[in-house]
């Protein structure tokens, strides 16, 4: 059954991407890291669109700007995500996201009639942490869990501290988590976003529900063995802690494997690294990822054991330290129903998916009900200038997106 | 039978070396960087030491400084090594063998005698190439393998060339291969060394004659994956960089221990190397070692063959290039047995080895007979400020260095 409501203008929503790519693009990327001379270019454009249907913006303590459509009722449906891009990112990473939901905004104001719920867009500040190394910032305030003595202490590549970053922009650390005050009105918070990975594409599926996020367990470890002149030293005498990296990155894989999860050894660094030494010290950083909790439980144990193995085994030492975790967190299950059938109404798909990235999202999804809706990825592509979806699949997403909004405005709760 | 000769006062040379260690070391290590304060304060004590017994050193166009002491006849017998060190490095490596020598001259100086043939000192100039990145520069100029246009290319950390370190030093690069010349004369060079590795030490061994040193290929593997996101790519549709290189660097020591050789990786760095990405690329420097040039080129192709198809079975690209070479090189037979008998004659071991290592002695072997006598080195340690040798082992070497010396002096050739 249709649900009530305007149907989306997705051509309009990709000309505004377009546009946005035109002010914050280049042939290197997009160029919107957050609190930043690109970003306020990017949310300038967000106002004079806003401005167009006659609504204006506010910006919370986070940081995050809202913007209210009155509705039959004061209970709230969100949609949105972030404008803020890594450098040279891609142009729909988030950007995506704030457009269709501006266009859901846009579609009622301009059909004059008012939801049964009031509709909100908000663009979350610093959902990369591209600068401070501290992602879903704005998201994380909103939501509570934002650790603000830890933020304090967060500095960029030249020194500058998250506190005088928010400083410039008018903000202020220690007021960041009243942001949440604007939870209690939220009944819903919805959100469109790229996949950034190559599932979809390889299926030959254009959307996809979201079901929640994958947790993460992310270690270092550190090998030390004995560095020694790479001419002299027989192979027997050896404490190569190369090796017993090397080693244990690829017992690694073969745990991901084996849960049907991923594991990553993004960072291996070698001491001294020179050709002519055995490497006396090597530093993995392990990123584990899994929708199950005890999966994930599991393969963190295995993980430890294989690489105090693959150390043992060459008699090297191991020193383990756990860098951040984040459970796995589900969406809402009427919700997510709610987004596939909307994605089953446009592309006939029901395809549903965990995501293995984090999105604000997962930190919203702590307080509010969530849903999500992905759109394939060329190439699986992401946080690059080749970042991009086709134009077709662009619009079917949004067009899928659109229509979960109309749903979830109409039901009664 | 023992020759004719003076016996090398060992306590002396050690008393030398620890002053050497006393003006040009420190709590870091030996700091005589070729070239610079410490490697020309290291040559004025050795200036003042051949004083004491009425010598005056020269220097060759190459930098390298010689002391000659006339015996009964023209043809020539040298004894040295160098005495310039890495940054950081050890009080023995090089400077052992300048101050052995130096003893050798000592005992025949103060004996009164005159050997049968005519005894030279050298100190070869910037034997590590720790500055500039060519090490057996002063050798190889003697030697005539020095490619000067190669060498003008040269610079080191701060910018600076070759050419103008030597202009400070009053040197010319295109002079340099002019200390060909003193080839003409010497009949043999004898070097005595530490071993820089642990296999004397593991042996109970303290001496060992040296019988050549082995043939080194460095290689550069770069592969090229696709880098992507750690929580977004499923493992089964990641092409990653890192994975190939672990795999490869595993099967690169099969290789070696298969052979009875080295391989040594010892740089492996990964792209966009950061915790939350897959690598896309991995750089990886191989370098491998054998005594035989058989075994050498079979090595070096069973790996170039490992690192294409661990890079092919994860659908990496790979491109390989070639660093540096150089073939083992064999030491005078004749030489080589005297060294035995010396190292006999005090130790009553006849250990033989090939050096892992490379030393002044194989560039000078392409042209002049050569021998060398390794001294134990503690935990197989150097290149670092912890590089030691028990003394009474140090006295062992110093004492049949000084027994080779007077064999080779004896011998009619």
């Amino acid at each position: 059954m249709e649900p009530a409501g305007p149907r989306v203008d997705a051509a309009r929503v990709i000309a505004d991407l377009r546009e946005l790519d035109r002010r914050t693009g280049g042939p290197k990327g997009a160029s919107r890291v957050a609190w930043g001379d690109g970003w306020h270019d990017a949310r300038e454009l967000l106002r004079e669109l806003l401005a167009e249907i006659g609504l204006e913006p506010e910006r919370d303590e986070a940081g995050n700007l809202w913007a209210h459509l009155g509705g039959e009722s004061e209970p709230t449906v969100a949609v949105g995500s972030h404008l803020d891009s890594v450098p040279a990112g891609g142009w729909l990473d988030g950007a995506l996201g704030v457009m269709a939901g501006l266009g859901v905004l846009r579609a009622w104001a301009q059909a004059g009639e008012r939801p049964l719920k009031s509709l909100a867009l908000v663009d979350w500040a610093d959902e990369e942490g591209a600068r401070f190394g501290r992602s879903l910032l704005g998201s994380s305030a909103f939501a509570g869990t934002l650790d603000t003595d830890a933020a304090r202490e967060l500095r960029d590549a030249e020194g500058a501290s998250l506190p005088e970053a928010l400083a410039a922009n008018g903000l202020d650390l220690k007021r960041m988590g009243d942001a949440g005050a604007r939870r209690e009105r939220l009944r819903a918070y919805l959100e469109l976003h790229i996949e950034q990975g190559p599932v979809l594409e390889s299926e030959g599926v254009v959307v996809a529900a979201v079901e929640g996020c994958a947790g993460v367990e992310r270690l270092r470890f550190r090998i030390s063995g004995q560095a020694s002149h790479a001419g002299t030293t027989p192979m027997e005498h050896r404490r190569d802690a190369a090796l017993a990296a090397a080693d244990a990155a690829l017992r690694i894989e073969a745990i991901a494997r084996e849960h049907d999860g991923v594991a990553t050894t993004g960072v291996l660094r070698l001491d001294p690294g020179i050709p002519t030494a055995v490497a006396g010290g090597a530093e993995l950083i392990v990123d584990l990822r899994h929708p199950r909790a005890d999966a994930l439980a599991e393969m963190l144990s295995q993980v430890r054991e294989v690489v105090a193995d693959s150390a043992g085994a060459r008699e090297c030492g191991l020193v383990q330290e756990e860098i951040w975790r984040i459970e796995p967190i589900a969406f809402d299950p009427k919700l997510v129903e709610e987004a596939v059938g909307a994605c089953r109404q446009v592309t006939g798909s029901e395809r549903r998916m965990t995501s293995g990235a984090l999105h604000d999202a997962a930190e919203v999804a702590r307080v509010i009900p969530v849903a999500m809706i992905f759109v394939s990825s060329i190439g699986g592509l992401s946080h690059a200038a080749r970042e991009d979806t086709d134009e077709a699949d662009l619009a079917a997403g949004i067009e899928a997106f659109g229509l979960l909004a109309n749903r979830v405005l109409a039901v009664d709760r």
